[in-house]
């Protein structure tokens, strides 16, 4: 473990989709308890990143604030949608030039595919995919991701930070608060800021530097008609397995008419976010990942 | 079996919530094939009951459609919200002064509670009971709901027919099309499309005159504080958990800062609807129902 970067803040961050109550409800409580999230070598900040699209019980007001983080739109004044405005102002509170930069930003997301406990990674950081590493270490049933491929490193409220990683609990639906995703997610929290504690004090044990890394490939879309209206459903066979294998011929689609549209690449790929509500807007069905085994 | 009611038009419904995508597809699909919905004795009509709710992927514009039916609502012109103008012209169509007065509907609606297939009934019209109790017998898995005392026999929009049933299915998060549900959904509609056709025949073979059938007693609330916010969620051990018995005692909610809140009744339970998203707004956390055998 290399001690590179002594961090003096990070950022909790929650509902910056707003009908994506686990985060939601975990940045209410602390604020409420405050002492929860406290350690000593920093400090911790909170955030309701999008209220008015949790008071609405929406995604978003007028677009997704998590694709609004790009430099260029963030400079942009001609921009004016409230999550334009939303987004230059939580750079102005958090960026790097802002009042109160923050070194690692936290964000917290549910899905409704069934991507259990994942963590999310944009790019191949080893500040990030080490506590990625250790958290995987800590509870073997978190699964890493990395969307790095994707582009979500540039447009992202968390692209804010030096660092950070997105906490992604599911199945859950919009609108919906679940205990048992808001009880791991508020663990996985404790642990993480642990860690920095511990990264801070250069104590951090030590750990397997093997992990299994989901990397992003690419998003697949419905089958769609020329109004782009879906045509089909995920497979029943393909529903909830987000993280198994999908060969060459296995179904991915069922159409209205009873159809069966399977794979057709040559290499085998793990899908996730399958059926994520959000995505069908985004024309976005699954994203297909590789499977690896990378060494931190 | 009493046959005292010939039926000549029944009206397939999906969509009466624009993010409930099961029935929506539904709807889409019998539209390009209707043949499939066609029986010889009787017409079949289907709706997209809010598609300006569907396309914007929310439950409702302005107001929730499925309690705009009430007769002095439906009367009173000075009601202009795109549900209320809605309501309005699906009575003018469907209604009993309609334009092609409907006899039977069925409507199609998902939720976010584990209710499996649930077929829902109003009150206690043998003509609806007995249809229900011929679906649960084909397939026991289907439970039936009685909403009776809930009041939806007369806000709902099957209110408008003679007679009419609710298909509900989950748990199905809100914008999501699951193919397990749309495939139960769509069987289901056949055997009540196959039933009417042998009620008008007066060839609906014997069945059990016995159901088990869960009849509404009240709703309940999330604990709040006095913004209204919610200060717990629905325990672990109850969530999921619909139609199973619920003890005095037993666990109901858990607080954000940890602490169990018992169910403090005298006599068990059954709930329904169990975190269902659209009702935190309602100020419903589940429902009550007593469970009940009954002889149609």
């Amino acid at each position: 473990m290399k001690y590179d970067h002594q961090l003096s803040r990070v950022l909790i961050v929650g509902g910056t989709h707003g009908n994506e109550f686990t985060g939601v409800y975990l940045i209410k409580k602390f604020e409420q308890f405050p002492q929860l999230i406290n350690r000593s070598s920093f400090e911790t900040l909170t955030l309701l990143a999008n209220p008015q699209a949790f008071t609405a019980v929406r995604r978003y007001i007028n677009k997704d604030l998590n694709r609004c983080f790009l430099r260029h739109n963030l400079e942009d004044l001609t921009l004016s949608s409230y999550e334009d405005l939303r987004a230059r102002e939580i750079n102005y509170l958090f960026g790097k030039n802002g009042k109160t930069p923050v070194d690692f930003i936290v964000d917290l997301h549910s899905t409704t595919a069934n991507m259990g406990i994942t963590i999310i990674v944009d790019n191949d950081e080893p500040f990030n995919l080490q506590l990625a590493a250790y958290l995987n270490y800590i509870n073997p049933a978190i699964k890493v991701c990395n969307l790095g491929n994707s582009g979500r490193s540039h447009d992202s409220l968390r692209s804010l930070g030096r660092f950070g990683i997105c906490i992604e609990v599911g199945s859950v639906p919009q609108g919906v608060l679940n205990a048992e995703f808001f009880l791991k997610t508020e663990a996985i929290i404790y642990t993480i800021l642990d860690y920095l504690e511990l990264y801070n004090q250069e104590k951090v044990p030590s750990f397997s530097n093997n992990l299994i890394c989901y990397e992003y490939l690419e998003k697949i879309d419905y089958p769609r008609n020329e109004q782009g209206e879906i045509q089909a459903m995920i497979h029943p066979h393909l529903q909830f397995q987000d993280y198994e294998v999908l060969h060459p011929g296995d179904p991915m689609f069922l159409t209205f008419d009873g159809q069966i549209i399977s794979y057709q690449g040559n290499s085998t790929v793990y899908p996730v976010f399958i059926n994520e509500a959000a995505y069908y807007e985004k024309g976005t069905a699954m994203c297909f990942t590789e499977k690896h085994q990378i060494t931190i």
